[in-house]
């Protein structure tokens, strides 16, 4: 006989695109999902570790194509909730970094649905580490800053001209189109030689990277073809990249 | 008949301290460790996972009591590596998230030992997220920097008062003795009224929060007996957490 289950819903971030750098507790709730609703950045062989008979749906947005709108998915988490019981909405990265994923909570929790929140590795600190790029080194900096690029008007964050001013680490997501116009925010306060990298599916098999300055990274992004979503870290600690000296000198002596 | 394992080392980074925030990779890690080398803040139910007969050896700091240091764990992870094969360092949050994981990535190539990385869950971006509280919110703002309070020198660093004229949500780590100089920063930039969340255990059973405001936060977590070590955020963001209503009317009504 089948018994319904009582609505609740998980917000589980699925880390960088890895699928092992998924969570233990990401995992098992997977596994007890009956409805699985996954963005575009989350890797889909995570959906083999659920049930075969939960339901998957794909809500993604992609660039401007929105597939969904929030409201829309909003909606469907609770009444898939309502109607099947546990709904795991899965997304990339943690769900609470620039992930929305509080409209979702709060829109949830109106409708007096339990929710769980399962953290997950955010991109912005994963993809520079597993590219030896540690994000603040003794005697090098103290912080990091990890900011959007594109805010709710489509401008550019104003917050990205104060951190051009500050001593921290800069990591910029969502910034791929705007990156000629970042740099130069960088340029004009005098960092033009200050090491960048540029991440493209980052933790995946098809990871690639551009590593230049400031001035020269936008030039060699385009020669690489490394297109959105891509990470952009600005900052001394990208001189520790193994292959920093190497790439700058060729393109030196090119 | 025994073989010797070829030697490696993984930097394995645990989370915030529920045992279940560890990724995938990392409890992989674990099982297959020969030896493994744990940090003061890693939670030692996770030391279950490994085998039996792994050799599991505590190298943890607590505050200006060094067990040992630096140099001394650098070392004994090659040494360990050399004579038993799988060595896996475990440190707590993410290991190069002021982790000094870098230098001991560093040390360990220069004996030419395959070293890989397992990136862990922050703690600066993770237990605010289990606070319900998003370190970014569409309107509110649009980034997040996070600090060490302490230099090498044992001052308070300079990227603190820089971060007090900023828009972003600011994380502050290893700041619980410098509290009042920390908020005498914000204060002096007309921030008093900003608010502030105080974690102390996050992920834990034993997890203990203060809300408050720039001006009265010091005076909570003295109230409460919060104490090292803890994370500090500051910023619009905080007003989210469910509690933060009562708990700043009821400071107002005492």
């Amino acid at each position: 006989m089948y018994t319904k289950r009582k609505p609740c819903i998980t917000l589980v971030g699925a880390g960088p695109g890895d699928p092992e750098l998924l969570t233990i507790k990401g995992l098992k709730a997977l596994q007890s999902a009956d409805v699985i609703l996954y963005d575009a950045l989350v890797n889909t062989t995570l959906l083999d570790e659920a049930s075969p008979y939960a339901i998957k749906i794909f809500v993604g947005k992609r660039a401007n194509q929105h597939r969904f709108a929030q409201d829309e998915i909003n909606l469907m988490m609770v009444q898939y909730a309502i109607s099947y019981g546990h709904v795991v909405r899965l997304k990339g990265g943690d769900p609470f970094v620039f992930g929305r994923g509080h409209e979702e909570l709060e829109f949830a929790r109106s409708f007096d649905i339990p929710v769980n929140i399962v953290p997950g590795i955010t991109s912005a600190v994963a993809l520079p580490a597993l590219q030896e790029v540690p994000l603040t080194r003794r005697g090098v900096n103290e912080s990091f800053w990890v900011l959007t690029a594109t805010t709710r008007s489509g401008q550019l964050s104003r917050d990205v001209a104060i951190a051009a001013q500050s001593t921290a680490t800069v990591i910029i997501l969502m910034g791929m189109r705007k990156l000629p116009e970042i740099v130069r925010l960088f340029s004009q306060n005098g960092k033009g030689e200050v090491p960048v990298m540029v991440i493209q599916n980052g933790s995946l098999q098809n990871e690639r990277i551009a590593l230049a300055t400031v001035d020269t990274i936008a030039e060699e992004v385009e020669k690489l073809g490394l297109a959105s979503p891509g990470l952009i870290i600005i900052g001394e600690v990208v001189h520790l990249h193994p292959q920093f000296i190497l790439h700058t000198a060729q393109n030196h002596y090119q």
